[in-house]
C-alpha cells in the first residue's frame, strides 16, 4: 500500500538497475549468431535490452501480461469527448466479456489479461475548477497499479480505458513539458475540429494557475485513476525486473510522470506504438523512446504495445533460438 | 510447369482480381465494431484488403505459409559480397536444421516453412559478360516457386538467400525503374564502402548494353533463379486467392519485375517492411506500397514479413473477433 507521494517517490529513486553483465554475455552471444552483423536491425537491440532486464543471456518471452486500467473523468462535463461517459464502464464490460480489440490482440500474443476498473461511479474532479484527486486518491490509484503487476509475467503492456483521457493526458504532458493546450490537444476518439478548440481552452484553463511542479503532484492535479495506476504498474515492473511496453498517449503520459519524477525509471521500457494521436510524437521524443511500430492506431486499450508484445518475442526467439556460426557450419563474413 | 516467359506472362494477365462483395461486407462489419471510427488505423485497411482476397466478410488467418529460396550468383565472381558464395548452401542446411533467424520467426508465426534451393551447383551465368539464365532455367524457375506454394495456405511470405542477390536485385530495379549503378548498390549483407562502389560498378557494367526492357526478359538476363522462383511464387498466390506479404529488397526486386509485366499484379501483396538496405524505401515507392514494419532489418530470409505476419494477424483477430456495439451494449459515437 503506497501511503504518500513522497513515499513512492522514494521507492522509484531505489528501483533496480539494468543487469550489465546479463547484457554482456546476450551481445557475445549476438556477434556469433548465423546473420550478418547488425542484420537483424532493432531486433538486436530489443534482444539485448531485454536480457540485460531480466539478467539472462538467453531468455525468452513466455508469459507477457497485459493489464488494463479504466477510470472516469470529470472534465468530461466539459464536453471534451466523441462518446458519453458511461461508455468507460461498458467498455469494461466488453473487456470482461472478451469482445474488445484488446481481447483479440491479447488471445494472438498468449498475454495474460488483467482488468482492473478504478471507482467508476466515482470520476476524478473536474480539473478546471479543482485537482482531479485528493492525495489518497492518487496513492489508492498507485497502489492498484502496483498490485495488479503478476509476479510471474515477463514482459508486462499497460493499457487503458476512461471517456474523457486524452483530454487529462494532454494536460498532463503540458504541465510537465511545456506548450499550450492547443499545442497537446488532439482528436482522441474522434472529436471534430470545434470540439478539439474546445478541449485546447479546457487544458488551458486548467494550466491558468499551475500546479505545484512536481511530477506526482502535477499527477494528482490534472490526471486520472487509470493514469495513476499506469504510473504505479511501470514502477512496480520495474522492481519485479520486468521489462515494460509502452503504449499510446495516455500510457506515455502515465509513464512521463515517472519519468519527470525520477531520471532512468523508464529504462526498463521501451516505446511500443506511434500512435494518431497528433502530439504523441512530440511526448515520446520527449522520453528518448523510438517507437517500434507506427500503424496508425487511436484506440487505447494497450491495443499497439500488445501488438508490439510480437516483436520483442520474435526478437527473443532469434536471439535465443538461433544457430551460432559454428554450431550450424557457416563460414563467417569475409570466408 | 511454365514453359515459356510468353506464357507466364499471358498467365499472369488472367489472375483473379479482389473480391468486391466480400470487401463491401466486411467494411460494413467495421463500421459497428466496439471502437472508434478509424481507431485501428492500418489494421482496419489490413483486414479489408485481407477479407477482398479471400472472399469472406470475417476471416481469420489460420494457416500461414513461408517459403524460402535459395540460389547461387555467378556474379560473385566480381567481389560483390561479404561472404563467400558456400554461405548459401551452408545457410540451406540451416534452415533445414531450423538454426536461422527464419526459423524462428516461422515458429513464433505458426507459419509452415517450405524451403527450397535451386541448384546450388549451378550458379546463373555472371551478369556482367553474359544473361544470367536461359528461358529454360528462369521458367524451371518460375515452376519451382509456382509448384512450392501450398494451396491451404491462407497467407503467404516469400523469402530468400543467396550470397551475391542484392547485386542482382539492384540490378534489376536499375534496369527496371533507371537511375544508374551507385543508386541502387549498397550494403548488403554488409560491405565496407569500396566494396559498394565496386557493386555499383558491376551494376552499371550490366547494364551498359541494355537488355530487352520486357520485364520477364530484364529478369532473365539480370536475376536469378531464387528471384525468379519469388516471382513465380507471388503470382501463383494470386491465382489462389491467397494473400502475400512482401519482404525487404530482393522480395520487392522479384516483385518489382511482376508489377511492371503485368500492372496490378501485386494488388493482393502488402510490404512487410523497410529494409535498412538504402535504395528499398525507392523501390517500394515505385510498387505503391506503405511498410508495414521498419526496424533496420536487412537479413533477408523473409523475416521482416514473417514478423509483419503477427500484425496482420492482428488485424484480422480484431475484426474477425470483436463484438459489435449492439452485441456489447456499448452506446455508439455521440451516445
Amino acid at each position: 500500500m503506497i501511503a504518500s507521494l513522497a513515499q513512492f517517490e522514494a521507492f522509484c529513486r531505489d528501483l533496480p538497475q539494468v543487469d550489465e553483465r546479463a547484457r554482456a554475455e546476450a551481445s557475445a552471444r549476438n556477434d556469433v549468431l548465423t546473420k550478418p552483423p547488425g542484420a537483424r536491425g532493432r531486433l538486436e537491440e530489443l534482444a539485448l535490452w531485454y536480457a540485460g532486464w531480466r539478467g539472462e543471456a538467453a531468455p525468452r518471452v513466455s508469459a507477457p501480461q497485459l493489464a488494463v486500467f479504466a477510470g472516469n473523468h470529470g472534465v468530461t462535463a466539459q464536453g471534451i469527448s466523441a462518446f458519453p461517459p458511461e461508455v468507460t464502464a461498458q467498455m469494461v464490460l466488453n473487456f470482461e466479456a472478451g469482445g474488445a480489440a484488446i481481447n483479440q490482440l491479447a488471445k494472438e500474443s498468449g498475454a495474460s489479461m488483467t482488468v482492473v476498473p478504478l471507482d467508476l461511479d466515482q470520476p476524478t474532479g473536474d480539473f478546471t475548477v479543482k485537482p482531479a484527486m485528493t492525495e489518497a486518491d492518487v496513492c489508492a490509484a498507485l497502489t492498484a497499479g502496483w498490485e495488479a503487476v503478476s509476479e510471474g509475467a515477463d514482459l508486462l503492456v499497460v493499457g487503458e480505458m476512461g471517456i474523457g483521457n486524452t483530454t487529462s493526458a494532454a494536460a498532463l504532458a503540458a504541465a510537465l513539458l511545456g506548450g499550450s493546450g492547443a499545442d497537446w490537444a488532439g482528436r482522441g476518439t474522434g472529436l471534430a475540429p470545434d470540439g478539439v478548440a474546445r478541449k485546447a481552452d479546457v487544458i488551458a484553463r486548467a494550466l491558468a494557475t499551475p500546479p505545484d511542479r512536481a511530477p506526482l503532484e502535477v499527477l494528482r492535479c490534472l490526471g486520472g485513476r487509470e493514469i495513476a495506476a499506469m504510473t504505479g504498474a511501470i514502477a512496480r515492473a520495474r522492481a519485479l525486473r520486468i521489462p515494460v511496453i509502452l503504449d499510446g498517449f495516455i500510457c506515455s503520459a502515465a509513464a512521463l510522470v515517472l519519468d519527470r519524477a525520477v531520471p532512468g525509471a523508464l529504462d526498463h521500457a521501451v516505446a511500443g506504438h506511434l500512435s494518431a494521436e497528433g502530439a504523441h510524437a512530440r511526448m515520446l521524443e520527449a522520453l528518448g523512446k523510438t517507437p517500434l511500430l507506427s500503424l496508425g492506431l487511436r484506440l487505447g486499450e494497450g491495443s499497439g504495445a500488445a501488438l508490439a508484445i510480437q516483436i520483442v518475442k520474435g526478437a527473443l526467439a532469434c536471439h535465443s533460438g538461433m544457430a551460432t556460426f559454428a554450431e550450424a557450419g557457416v563460414s563467417d563474413k569475409d570466408g
